[in-house]
């Protein structure tokens, strides 16, 4: 008698762009039982959870959680202040010295917490997160020393870690495209299904029309580094942008 | 000429119980200028931040912000989903191998999170938290390496990281508390000036009458410890129970 094999279940952040999308794709053939975390931070690009929520009923995840987080009383950031998003700067800027104003404060710190809380209740013990070497943009939260250090920290905080069995905690926080150009990723991600028209990526989208989704605006970091990914990898770009 | 010395900023975690509020009048006679940090997180327990804004007041904390994060949708834990609080259990229990259901997954990770955020916006380098031995109750986030490993995590997350001149972060994690029992805890309080009476440590109170912050039901973990703290302090309980 043969029993029914279970998936092992992972949490995969979600905001609804490529990456993400890509990541939970991943995940997902990667024979995972996959719950899709959102978070709802008082973003003014807030209409990327509409997204997400298309993305993650097309990759099939079981569930979908969206957590609300009011980051706006942090203030300081492009993305939630009521300062203005930077458009049409180049797509190849460095990282490390040069962190731009859409950096929001602590924010993959404050995200993969709260993942890690959503692991702990679902007894998940994969997260996967789709950060890259590109989006980086001089985000100091996309690096593999942070995810490193994260991990070695949550599994000390929590009781998934202090009772696992191996004694040294069990959470492993999975960054597949880490490594990746943007345009290396739109081709894993097409390789897995991903429909990129689903996704929306840009940071100051337009709601018009019948798209609740938004419309792209076609100039800032966000739009510009996506626009050269689908170039570089030779595929359709299937965004709606504001202005062609 | 001299010029006016202006005291470092501290975010103080502040929950609006004896550890925190100890801990912010640690923080502020130890000349930091103090930016208390409290959250709104679907705490069946709500009405302690009454109490913290009572606590922030008395202790001059220079601003008072709460964050809005709903851990309810991870659920898991009696003090945020609708499981019952567990009453008049010892109050020595031991840590470690017994975590109680009143464990909130990831509480501290991601609360001390959200105060490196708030941290990095006001430019503070400190941060103060009043974890403490006893109050560990078996909560695995309350421990030092936990901390220390955080510490590491935010620096390596955060644009104060990445650009701190010394090259290896500069967050601080101050745990004034960590080594010392509830009976200590209030003595050091008392000392620095806190008013007990403004303070709520019941994980279950109801709100009667004229005291909107809410009377302790003085038989939950949290006022069984609390009770037991004043007795071995030798200080008197200015604690208003519903059933003295």
């Amino acid at each position: 008698m043969n029993s029914i094999p279970t998936k092992p279940k992972a949490v995969v952040l979600l905001s609804g762009g490529i990456d993400s999308a890509t990541c939970l794709a991943v995940a997902a053939d990667g024979g995972f039982e996959c719950h899709a975390v959102s978070f709802d931070y008082g973003q003014r690009h807030r209409v990327e959870l509409i997204a997400a929520g298309r993305v993650a009923r097309q990759l099939k995840a079981v569930t979908h959680r969206t957590i609300l987080v009011d980051l706006r009383c942090a203030g300081g950031s492009a993305l939630t202040a009521d300062i203005a998003v930077p458009k049409d700067r180049a797509a190849d800027q460095p990282g490390g010295s040069s962190i731009p104003i859409t950096y929001v404060p602590a924010r993959n710190l404050i995200f993969l917490s709260l993942a890690i809380g959503v692991a702990e209740v679902l007894d998940a013990r994969d997260l996967f997160i789709g950060i890259n070497a590109v989006d980086y943009s001089g985000y100091p939260d996309c690096r593999q020393p942070f995810i490193d250090a994260f991990a070695h920290a949550a599994n000390l905080a929590t009781r998934a870690g202090v009772e696992s069995t191996d004694g040294g905690g069990n959470f492993r926080i999975h960054t597949p495209l880490v490594a990746l150009s943007k345009a290396d990723i739109l081709r894993l991600g097409a390789r897995h299904g991903v429909d990129f028209s689903l996704t929306l990526s840009c940071y100051d989208p337009q709601s018009m029309g019948s798209d609740a989704a938004g419309l792209a605006c076609g100039h800032c970091d966000s739009c510009v580094i996506r626009r050269k990914g689908f170039a570089e990898a030779g595929l359709a770009d299937p965004t709606r942008y504001v202005m062609p």
